[in-house]
């Protein structure tokens, strides 16, 4: 029920960015629905192609699809309070990622993939549906360019293998991992971190 | 083998507009024939991926490889004459939009999935080709811009459902859908039908 | 052993070609990481997708992601030395094109497929890293604009089905293979032999 509630904010969050990208590049109706739909599900969609899970999961149950067009209408409804709303999209936005980041764990655990397999499919279904939306509004991918966004998924992914081992209960692990990769990616963007920097000074 | 005809039709229509989108953008031969065959065949790509039904289905029958790669050569001979044949392209190109789309309803409703999926499918087999030589050639999608295009394939996608519960029978209900898509589309386009503007004007 | 050897060899140069772009572009740690991992497996996920080979084949077998982070941190420390390479990183570039051609052969021959897919399936390893590389940095991806590079690798994929019905035994075929298509690659560029113009001259 927790996980459920937290899950269908995460899709929210995707598809309401994905709104907002689209309707900077002044799309029409049915463009704005597709990049919405598409940054909320991109990354699950990679992620169940890769284990070959199919048909992909948003394909057998129709809560993505429903939540992702019921986020639409209202955020087309209310664009211009959304902008108001930056912050909680931003928080949103972030618990979707740490959720997504150990649900993709979770699958490539089930799939008998090793940690570091784990850790990417769950940063890739963190992930992207983002890089889509940016490429398909032929942006370079907003995620190479700024933030420590998919570090945090990385970092959170692989807490949750040292928390197993501790042993902590596979529950809290799964939970302190989501809560980590949110931490992790609220600190960097409130105190401004960033990788670093791997090019010269130009002089 | 009317069937047939259409949808060799279609592959050929579908080929031909990649084939001038590569062209305009001065891509060298091989760069033509990959955006054709791209455009063509992207959607059931797709289709088939999502649906886990692999090796996808262009890589079991070469009629599709054999009539993408006689009508690049075709396109590129005739290059100069198919600016006068741009109707009877939007023509095959529609028909062929028609046709994909309930080619991917019937694989939905095949692989046991709901119809809003099987819309989806349909939706994403006629127009996942057109979106890719766009990304490909470094465009926005088209799809995303102009005309009423994919809202053809919703509304007839659905149509079909529609039909089938009155009940009419399934072969009826399937080519009465194939040609309402085909309808709606030319319609928009003769009287210059679009989505609702979702934007403010600026004052 | 020899096989691993170059297996490795073609990787490194895939991921090495990837993080040289992503620099150029100024990415971040973690886009470089990412634009060398895509263009690195690329071909090879797409490959496996198609035919239904899931999980994919780096999500199984460490060996790849390990050699590419490897790779991907000796780029960056010596990326100015980098530069002066550019020749011996065309001679690993070509080298992997021609294996994972043929590796892409030799999988589409498994899954029972016509010559003709075998063949589209080896072009597709050996090249869609590149592309995805380029769509990902937003560039019209540069195999659909310069140099002779598929060409080699759909030449030399033939080849090998015509070394076979000689019949030349099976490994030798797929050495051969190898070594024509990594000759006309080399021939191609050391020679500038591009495909025939098929624009008319503007006057």
């Amino acid at each position: 029920m927790f996980y459920q509630t937290i899950d269908i904010l995460g899709t929210v969050a995707f598809a309401l960015s994905g709104v907002l990208v689209a309707m900077e590049k002044r799309l029409d109706l049915f463009g704005v629905l597709i990049i919405a739909f598409v940054t909320a599900i991109g990354g699950g969609t990679l992620r169940d192609l890769l284990i070959g899970n199919t048909p992909v999961v948003w394909m057998r149950d129709l809560t993505y699809v429903t939540t992702i067009f019921i986020t639409v209408v209202f955020g087309i409804l209310f664009v211009n309070q959304l902008k108001y709303l930056r912050k909680s999209l931003f928080l949103f936005d972030t618990i979707g990622i740490g959720l997504y980041t150990m649900v993709g764990v979770e699958k490539g655990v089930q799939a008998g993939l090793s940690p570091v397999m784990c850790v990417a499919l769950g940063t890739m279904t963190a992930s992207f549906g983002g890089v889509t939306r940016d490429i398909l509004c032929n942006e370079i991918p907003v995620i190479f360019r700024k933030e420590i966004y998919a570090t945090a998924c990385i970092v959170g992914g692989f807490s949750y293998f040292l928390f197993v081992m501790v042993p902590v209960p596979e529950g809290y692990a799964y939970m302190a991992a989501i809560i980590l990769v949110i931490t992790l990616r609220i600190l960097a963007v409130k105190f401004d971190i960033r990788l670093p920097n791997i090019y010269k000074k130009e002089t």
